[in-house]
């Protein structure tokens, strides 16, 4: 069946180096909207989306509305997807990147504070989360290359320097954020989809090692700058009505500014992620506790401003059961569980030569399935 | 005496809404570069200084040596300053934000965590820091409107919603990255000034109430991200030289990759905290145990990438004296001491319209002082 529903827009070029402009995925083909008559065309020969979504929801509703009549009338502005280049599809402005998954932080709680309860005070009453690094946002694709840095064991008395020995993913589900907002004037939690143009896959590399021995007291730094890659595919909030649901019940009250009774912006994707083409855990994005609607209206509500490329990633996805955890951290327990692979090896982190994937798919209208593509990256060894 | 030696670059517009263009402030003059026959002479006429500071240590020195040859020939492109409105000089990239000054950490750390020692074990072993938030980067006297958000007492059972009681200032130096480097590669120590272009002031403006609420484990993140204020000069480091100083002795022995002994990157600059008028401290930049080129080394050790517009900063600058700390909350020490002002009022934290102004100079040559300038702002009420 041909998909026009889905729509979703990227940015490519015919050779690797070439002209890049952008693209609507249409089944095996990607739609050159440079080529078509539409309004403001000219945001459509651009080497990102920006431009585009700079100029707000009733635009894009009336070019995805404009889009799918072009389709259904025929165009010849199709081109083979296979051997096109895909280019990151925007320019990001802030990365910031949440911690929604009661799961993910229940169980990281209990690996990194195993003396302390596994949620701190804070969680169930706000969306945490941290700004990374937007520079070293990079598409589907690229290599991630084996960071280094210091590491120190509990058991040892000082750091070493070198490669990291537990370099890991997050499975994550990106926003992407189109229409910005003024500095000091905190957008409502019912503004959500005036500002957020649409929904991306996110490989929050992470080296665990890094991580544990910077972290405390101000944040992750080197365990996750060296690389975040995102999928080439923005898929619009406008293709997702059919997968939206409400968030599982919430144990503490919220307060008003977070409360999304009237706002439901839970998506029920379900996420793959494979391990050179093995199926290792299948996340349920339905399970996180916060929506990306609690997120935009918490990460403005102290006045901060938002700009067109903002992403913000929804933090580790993991569900309840074991095989629904979105990071190797969690699949092997920190090194005290092993993950068995079909060809009988084990993994507790990545290896040098591995090939990670994250694929999702979500309820389309009438039965059907939206694919939002993935994002992979292959570990080369440390330099 | 005429200054032909700082030479700080900015940006500035004739009308606060005329076309903006690079320039450089001599004495109580603009220098208008824009007009000036220079090499690559259109990225002057820029709102940024991001193209020209692209282009490298060997352009930077070069330009400089040319404005110094043309200042002592004369010029006819100097308009005064008075009248001219100053804006934010670059673009920024990533904004990351250290936690370099131990007297600070120190402090902060008595304060947040009375339980545990006040510097965490990885302090002195790494410069501990973590990213901002670039899209609220502000250049000086945009008014801070004070954040709402969650803020929740040790005593309380839960947290409240509403403004800031706990509103506060860090002052801090910024390091501008020109130079951009190539992802996986980490910038060796030594080529600090090859990427660095120079140096600012920045106003980390920080709401003390909701960062203690948020920022296990994750870090700060609303408590610092909805105002940024930075100088609108940018000193080049080629002015600095009679700045240098080497660090503090370290406790612990360093890792190569921070090794500093042939690469003293301290400086001299004595800043002063003003409040409504009255210098309320006098910050030494040259007490800081961990220094801009150290930061650079490892925050690229992991193979991030820099860009163009990139900012560090140093953290809270504080010195061992009371009146050298770089922060109310030292200043007032969490609101149990207070800071008695000269009209015998008393400050904790901030009140609405409170301005605070924060400024620097350093040696130069032949006994001189550099001037930094400032920056400033004023305490708008929450809306």
């Amino acid at each position: 069946m041909t998909d026009h529903h889905t729509l979703p827009f990227g940015v490519f070029s015919q050779t690797p180096d070439g002209e890049r402009r952008v693209g609507v995925r249409v089944d095996d083909t990607v739609l050159d909207v440079s080529r078509l008559d539409l309004p403001h065309a000219a945001d459509f020969a651009s080497s990102s989306l920006n431009a585009f979504l700079a100029r707000g929801r009733a635009h894009w509703d009336d070019v995805r509305a404009r889009l799918q009549a072009l389709l259904a009338a025929g165009t010849e502005h199709l081109l083979p997807a296979q051997g096109l280049t895909l280019h990151l599809p925007i320019e990001v402005a802030d990365y910031v990147d949440f911690y929604s998954s009661r799961h993910h932080a229940e169980n990281i709680g209990r690996m990194f504070r195993p003396d302390s309860p596994p949620l701190t005070p804070n969680w169930t009453h706000l969306p945490i989360g941290y700004h990374g690094r937007s520079g070293t946002v990079a598409v589907s694709g690229t290599p991630v290359v084996r960071p280094s840095g210091q590491r120190k064991a509990p058991t040892d008395d000082v750091p070493t320097f070198g490669p990291s020995r537990r370099l890991d993913i997050e499975a994550e589900v990106g926003f992407v954020v189109g229409t910005p907002s003024d500095l000091g004037t905190p957008v409502p939690i019912g503004d959500f989809a005036e500002h957020v143009f649409g929904v991306c896959l996110v490989n929050d590399w992470s080296s665990r090692d890094l991580q544990a021995w910077e972290y405390v007291p101000l944040g992750p730094f080197l365990g996750k700058s060296f690389l975040t890659s995102v999928s080439p595919w923005v898929v619009p909030l406008a293709a997702l009505e059919a997968a939206r649901v409400p968030a599982p019940p919430r144990d503490t009250p919220l307060l008003p500014y977070l409360d999304d009774a009237e706002h439901p912006w839970g998506l029920d994707l379900e996420l793959t992620v494979s391990l050179n083409g093995e199926v290792v855990s299948s996340p349920p994005f339905g399970s996180m506790y916060w929506t990306a609607a609690q997120q935009l209206a918490h990460l403005t509500v102290n006045g901060a401003s938002l700009r067109t490329g903002d992403l913000l990633a929804s933090g580790t996805v993991s569900g309840p059961q074991r095989d629904q955890r979105g990071s190797f951290i969690e699949l092997g327990w920190g090194g005290a569980e092993v993950l068995t692979l079909a060809d009988g090896s084990t993994r507790s982190f990545l290896e040098d030569g591995d090939v990670v994937s994250i694929s999702a798919t979500a309820p389309g209208p009438g039965g059907t399935r939206i694919s939002f593509g993935e994002v992979t990256g292959e570990v080369l060894p440390a330099r």
